[in-house]
């Protein structure tokens, strides 16, 4: 862990390396992937079913190629009662937010008389990559299906390894929840060139989400342009903006909910109390050697956790837009919260005040958990119903209006030497 | 060019093998694209000045890296006064057209006392590719720029490679007008890495936009993740449908207002009237022998044109969806047209009524002319001020709040085997 003050000499270069450091490697993989692109895109289903042999020791054809509705809707039925009940309120709150988040068409005349608008339509068929074993989410599940679906979208397909056959059964339940149409056991770069291109037995999608390993991020960012991708998702962080006031064990389970996830983590506290550090730092060592995730979360704290003393928090803020981070927690009141959020450019999600921990975010709150990483918020947003949808725009004008702004297009085309476009409207003109 | 009819015998076969038409070529430049982004983010300014000296004959240090705004305020005071409201027109409109896309920040407290919202900011800094030479457009520059000024954007950075020296004089003028903030005299994907890695002299973006060679399109993609994009570019098309009713000669120049662009450019005309059929394609056949661009309309024409005599115009629709066209025409009395774009699902641009040729949404109507091509209407919007602004979501919740949903977080995070997350919100529910 990294423990820098902006009084220190040499602050600014120290601060220089933490933004810039690179935690995301790209495995090499790319070369790999272009080979599995191009053989499921030439052999299909008897290319799947030979790569899901070898590497989830799983023989489609004997065992089945998909997970049925009725498997899904057992799964839900089959969950703990408090569970269901949580994943139940979840699904809802993500439902009620990206209803909200839903685009207007537009539809007006200028002062021309011109008729300009744009018209939304969600995608006719979308695809969720949901990983296999320990990286198996049921949240993730409802954060990509659930936007999907309010998007409009008709078809919503989701791929899954099932390694040796295994199904994680609270991951099934989500997808009954979330109406998805069809799954399939098929996983790796290979589901994902399945789902962009199409097999003989799954018909292609628009559109693919969802996280994934190495060759599953490598096969989206190959295929990006043949189908729609959410962003490239790095390694993921967390900056806690705190003064002294609070808890210092509510602030060290709050780096410590991100740092659990992935040795590539990244968990920064930034405090003008460098007191209030130190009790974090001794509380962050406390629960680490409690908790079942210790291993990891000790491992990203020790070779990417930073405690940053500054002057005053307003003071860290344009540090933390450097940062870009996906979630910022400002752990003060809440006026002073609103006042640090205002100076606040680039976040995938901030969490403001000191009654609103980052896992909320994951699970109920509603908005969408897919966020921006390594420094993506700088030009990148969570999530949305968006990622689901395209725009056609519109334009109508009559004999009137194409006379009034005809002429200029007529005499632009003309400066840009293509005389069939100027033509196309000056016979309109006559 | 393709006749069909849809009461051909083989007419599904043929329409699905136009649909699936690969007009674009990768031209293998991924492996030199690779090495010039690696080259650049390693040697900086040197290589930039290296490579312009190569491919553009140009000294950078000797004769200037960069164009001036002078420069660019000069070139528009030359335009010729009709040129100059023209474009003053176009920048108008758009200007007006972009502004009602900003989307609205959303701020809310839902039954539960909890706080959500999302905040819409622009990015820092933006990036624009402008080609050299035939390919320099003046309008281009305006449908880039002006949404990336609209939204907010602070540094506005242009690069265009000027061969020998060479300038477009009408680009310059265009960028005085938008309001482009800086302008590097160089190209290719050299520039594109520039841009996005930075280097001495040119500061790194946040997002490349703009039009540009096989090298160019094939660096934006290599670099999507490392900076935001505008979608992959592919050949342009529009497909025009139309009745009887309309003069013919309108329609043959509309197919080839899109003919003329490029060789791969392709040009569709969807009408019930066999007999109208048959008098535009007449008409394209005089039309091309009188163009100065006749010979690249002749040849896109010949190899990617189609005419396709169906029923009925409403049973044209799903054939219109299956293209999922850039452009397309809706050729009839506006009553009609309205009724044709209610069944339009995948289209990037729709031109409704008689006197509503293409060529107006090229440069005066407003809506961008920056759309989805190759049949990624499907899932791809236009170029609009969404691509230069990203969204923060935000949470708050209080002791109260964080009581009502902090459980069902606790309960979620414990079914997913992350302890830490379950501790940052339990420790808050005593």
């Amino acid at each position: 862990m990294l423990r820098l003050n902006t009084t220190d000499t040499g602050f600014a270069e120290a601060f220089d390396i933490l933004v810039g450091a690179r935690r995301e490697s790209d495995a090499g993989v790319a070369a790999d992937v272009s080979r599995i692109l191009a053989d499921v895109k030439a052999g299909g289903d008897a290319v799947l079913r030979e790569l899901t042999q070898k590497f989830d020791r799983f023989d489609l054809d004997s065992n089945g190629w998909q997970i049925s509705a009725a498997q899904c809707a057992a799964a839900y039925a089959a969950l703990e009662p408090d569970l269901r009940d949580a994943l139940d309120l979840a699904a809802q709150r993500i439902t009620s937010y990206h209803q909200a988040q839903l685009p207007e068409n537009r539809d007006y005349r200028d002062d021309q008389g011109v008729r300009l608008g744009a018209k939304w339509n969600g995608v006719d068929a979308a695809g969720l990559y949901v990983p296999g074993g320990r990286a198996a989410y049921p949240s993730s599940v409802l954060m990509n299906a659930i936007p999907a679906k309010v998007a409009g979208v008709g078809r919503l397909v989701m791929v899954t390894p099932t390694p040796d056959g295994e199904v994680n059964q609270t991951v099934l339940a989500a997808a009954h929840i979330a109406g998805v149409d069809e799954i399939w056991r098929v996983g790796g770069a290979q589901a994902v060139a399945a789902l962009a291109y199409g097999t003989e037995k799954i018909a292609p999608v628009d559109v693919i989400t969802g996280p994934g390993n190495a060759w599953v991020a490598e096969a989206k960012r190959q295929l990006y342009g043949v189908v729609g991708i959410d962003m490239v998702a790095g390694p993921s962080e967390i900056v806690v903006v705190a003064d002294g006031q609070n808890d210092p064990e509510w602030t060290a389970a709050d780096l410590l909910s991100q740092a659990e996830h992935d040795l590539t983590s990244q968990s920064i506290l930034f405090t003008d109390d460098a007191a209030f550090a130190d009790a974090v730092t001794k509380s962050v060592d406390v629960q680490i050697a409690a908790l079942s995730t210790g291993k990891v979360a000790g491992a990203s704290w020790r070779d990417h956790g930073a405690v940053i003393v500054t002057d005053s928090l307003e003071s860290a803020m344009p540090l933390v837009n450097l940062l870009a981070a996906e979630h910022v927690e400002l752990a003060t009141d809440m006026n002073r919260a609103e006042a640090l959020f205002a100076a606040i450019r680039h976040a995938g999600s901030v969490f403001l005040g000191r009654h609103t921990p980052e896992a909320i975010g994951d699970y109920v709150a509603g908005p969408n958990h897919v966020l921006p990483t390594g420094r993506r918020a700088r030009f990148a947003s969570g999530l949305s119903v968006l990622d689901f949808m395209k725009r056609t725009s519109f334009i109508a004008l009559d004999e009137d209006s194409v006379r009034k702004i005809g002429p200029a297009a007529a005499r632009l085309a003309d400066a840009e030497g293509l005389p069939a476009h100027a033509a196309s409207v000056r016979k309109r003109l006559k």
